[in-house]
């Protein structure tokens, strides 16, 4: 036991319940994914399917005009199998009249800008729909940083936030997310031939086992090494977080007053209801 | 004394002091500020001129085709005075392409996108520029959810956000805000005509007193209809700020493990430091 396993059925049944009970409390009925072909999507599509029924899910599909016809046809199958409502939407005519005026920026900038249309499109049509954006930032991805601030990072409720990658793919195996999804090489498809192993330098299996024995177990750097982890990964991973914490907050307020928001003014979700 | 008058001297100092102690602290020099024409960025920008240096502030102005000229030139007197560095981007392009698509979308919507729009474009320089975003949202919008979620709501240090409008009027006064921008109707400049006050209904100096006594002094509804607070008006604020919590919250993740993201996993953003 690595202390990653997971009890699929009971997570299941928690997560199903999380997102009927956190839409319903707030007087909504849908919700709306958006899905990437990627397994993160996908179980949070599955998810909210058995939570809501088909006809509360819409899925949005926002390709760029480079993103792979892989992640296309995984992201068609989920919808299909799912039998939810979809929309596709291309981002490419936003996006491209932007680096139009700045056409030197960084690959990096565009990935973000196109992360974070695809969050105005995902706000725009639950606004439309009356409906909550969920979430689709696993674990391991919150806590190393790797997602765009106020992009894909940005949602309502977030079912898996909760679960590391590696257990993500437990969970989807054991609720039927088609085998293609999740073995292939996780990727944010940001520009061709890109993975998200290759770009960060280590496999999802190598920092999910750091990070459980770091985060859940409060392991100390001297106890991390006395267990086997390479010293410098473990500097390297406890320094992403650190830097990435940003992303995990609100925005900071001066304080000036005796009740400043998100300070000494702070509620549940559901506050007064 | 309402209560709501602030000693300006002070306030500013303190205010300078945070911008200035934010952003050298996370390793940053520079700031960008998305400019409206509006107070409560010119208020902004003057503080982050005085904490950071005009070659370290960076304004943007992000017009709509229909954003007004009195918007325009107030934005460009904040930024010729302080002698600070500027850019245009016309976010009519990026906006105009998104609703061919959808071209019975509700003002709202369109209000919306737009102002998550300008989010967009001013985080995307401030990574060009290694800069931190500084946000403009004042306490009485943050308290009443008068903004947009992941839009101008979206921020990294907001200097304002405990001050309410009227406040933020003493203050720019103290501090040399032209007279024109302080006392012209608020607005968002969303379409021809829009004042802030028209749309909620009633003025910032009438909620503000309001907000003052029930937020900051904790008092009853009994509490404030003794001091002459009409009971509906008491309760349709109250409404406003409870159904606009989730607006003032990172998005909630359903809890799986024993250390959540956001619930037993919590530092300040400058942790490790």
């Amino acid at each position: 036991m690595s202390g990653l396993e997971i009890n699929t059925d009971l997570v299941r049944k928690i997560l199903v319940g999380f997102i009927a009970n956190e839409t319903r409390k707030v007087g909504f009925e849908r919700g709306v994914v958006a899905v990437s072909g990627g397994v993160d999507s996908a179980v949070v599509a599955y998810l909210a399917t058995e939570a809501l029924g088909p006809q509360s899910v819409m899925a949005i599909w926002m390709p760029y005009k480079t993103s792979s016809a892989e992640s296309e046809r995984d992201a068609k199958e989920v919808i299909g199998h799912l039998g939810i409502g979809s929309l596709t939407v291309d981002i490419s005519p936003m996006v491209d009249a932007y680096f139009r005026e700045f056409p030197d920026a960084s690959k990096m900038r565009r990935a973000n800008k196109m992360a974070r249309e695809r969050m105005t499109i995902a706000y725009d049509h639950s606004a439309r729909l009356n409906a909550l954006v969920i979430g689709t930032s696993n674990k391991t991805e919150l806590l190393l940083g790797y997602g765009t601030l106020y992009g894909d990072m940005a949602s309502a409720i977030n079912p898996i936030g909760d679960l590391y990658k590696t257990q993500l793919r437990q969970l989807a195996r054991a609720i039927g997310v088609p085998k293609q999804i999740i073995e292939k090489d996780p990727t944010a498809d940001l520009w061709p031939g890109q993975t998200d192993e290759g770009e960060l330098g280590f496999t999802y299996a190598e920092v999910d086992r750091l990070l459980y024995h770091m985060v859940d177990e409060r392991h100390t750097d001297a106890e991390l090494a006395a267990a086997g982890f390479d010293p410098k990964f473990v500097a390297r991973i406890r320094q992403m977080i650190q830097r990435s914490h940003f992303k995990r907050m609100l925005p900071v307020i001066a304080k000036i007053s005796e009740r400043t928001i998100d300070r000494d003014f702070r509620y549940a979700r559901d506050w007064g209801r």
